[in-house]
């Protein structure tokens, strides 16, 4: 599946009023530890600290009217708890939000701050989507997946848009992969943007389902899910796994310890506090610094949503 | 002293291709909190890590070729002194450093990363001046002041100007006081743009020269240099200080405390650490919340050159 230019501009624009076009930062120190020129989109600094906003954003926009009236709802361990929360409060839109109990309490006490509406499950995707399923029914809501929805994916895909679109030349950009919403949507910008710049996901080696996947030609999942990374412990989707497929060649993946080293790192040099899920980009570059010597490489900076007094460092 | 907008975007462009174009950072529960609409122009993510780049690199392009070859020189206590490391060596000038004992060990080691020749010298500012005049005799070098000088004004100027383009409908604009500088900038680019912006300084009140300096209409000097903030422990210049006289109307002094907990608060809600000299103009807007209650304020984040391994708080 490819998108035209065009289209994802419409995309693109029809959200520009809602969304921040986020910076992307530069430091000379950590061009020199990675001997390559790294161009860091900060969607941690993105309405509601992360990406995911875009995803809810867009959702949001292109439903219709009678579904806008009864309201959303989704699951999410969460980011795009949040993220949905703020869009549909943002559009006057009633959402619920179904978070695992294993999320952080911090995530869960920045939805509860925009909305009352929050419902914990317990941690296993089945009770997720039983819980979600029982919500949606009794208030004839509309689901919207976190990572497996056109919309969503469209929506993730501005990120990639507006790095190209400043920065034309660039070499690579790295993306985190969790559910594959973010590397989906980023396929889509790369492919519709730039004829040399190649996406590349990376993974924590802990919850590599789709590194898995991507080998197999079909969606593996984790048998556990521990990981730092919270945002990154779910499955690729059927909307989004073969878009990845299509575009993607490559995955890195990467331990807990790269991850923290990674976080700590954007830390120190650019003294800004990202979640570990947003680290696991950089730790990509980290790990693999001969396959980037010299090269323009943009790294997603997903989210921010991290307690500053709970750090790994 | 007024410039026309004509001349302000002459530098703004002269500069544009040597300075990063900062971002503007805005943030829900910090408006909740101060009960007005904040506008965080991000110095801190500036080249060699604040504003004072964008100093240095306006007076080196204004230098004349003769001086260009032999050189220059300043004294700073931290950030002007990466400034100018840096923005000499991107034009290929050489300098030299002269830094106080006291200044943080942090910013002289940033330095020397740039630059070899860094000579440090007892704290006073008499000795600060009679080393300088020494090594620029001895080498034929051009002394640049970090805020007593008219090209490094003019640079500073370029803060207020970007953020007032982008930003037309900002009330106030709360600017942080070391030697005048960067206030006298602001106040030059504040009134070619704006007919309803006010700039406010805001300054430490253990070292508060310039608030006693605006009352008594003439240069008052520090009995002591007792401030965390430790860019801002200079006083004020005539050069300077008549563009402050004429365009500023008032100053916020805050205390220690109120310094720290803002410093505090930015890095609890926007997850980025700033100096404590930095921290200053928000300080100012939580100390007086009234004043800005429902207003649009801009706050120059000027710098984030600060050793996360010795935070405050």
């Amino acid at each position: 599946m490819s998108i035209s230019r065009k289209s994802l501009e419409i995309v693109q624009s029809s959200m520009s009023q809602y969304v921040i076009k986020t910076p992307v930062l530069k430091n000379k120190e950590i061009n020199s530890i990675c001997d390559s020129i790294i161009f860091f989109k900060c969607e941690n600094f993105q309405k509601s600290g992360s990406f995911k906003f875009r995803a809810a954003t867009n959702a949001i926009l292109n439903l219709n009217e009678t579904v806008k009236k009864s309201g959303v709802i989704t699951h999410s361990s969460g980011n795009f708890a949040q993220a949905l929360a703020l869009a549909s409060k943002n559009q006057h839109i009633s959402s619920y939000i179904v978070m695992p109990q294993n999320a952080p309490k911090f995530k869960k006490n920045a939805v509860l701050k925009i909305n009352d509406n929050l419902i914990e499950c317990k941690s296993t995707l089945d009770e997720r989507e039983n819980t979600t399923r029982e919500i949606q029914n009794k208030y004839n809501l509309t689901f919207i997946h976190p990572s497996n929805n056109l919309d969503v994916i469209l929506g993730n895909s501005t990120v990639v848009s507006e790095l190209i679109q400043d920065h034309a030349d660039l070499d690579y950009i790295l993306c985190p992969i969790g559910g594959g919403g973010l590397l989906a949507g980023s396929a889509l910008a790369c492919n519709a943007y730039s004829n040399k710049c190649e996406i590349i996901g990376v993974e924590p080696l802990n919850v590599n389902d789709a590194y898995k996947s991507l080998k197999s030609k079909k969606i593996e999942y984790n048998l556990n899910t521990d990981t730092i990374a919270d945002g990154l412990r779910t499955n690729l989707g059927d909307i989004n796994f073969p878009i990845i497929l299509e575009h993607i060649k490559s995955i890195i993946c990467v331990s807990e310890d790269e991850i923290i080293n990674a976080m700590k790192l954007i830390y120190n040099k650019l003294n800004i506090l990202i979640e570990p899920s947003s680290a696991v980009a950089f730790a990509g570059v980290l790990k693999e610094k001969e396959k980037f010597k010299g090269k323009k490489v943009g790294i997603i900076l997903s989210g921010g949503n991290v307690d500053s007094k709970k750090l790994p460092f």
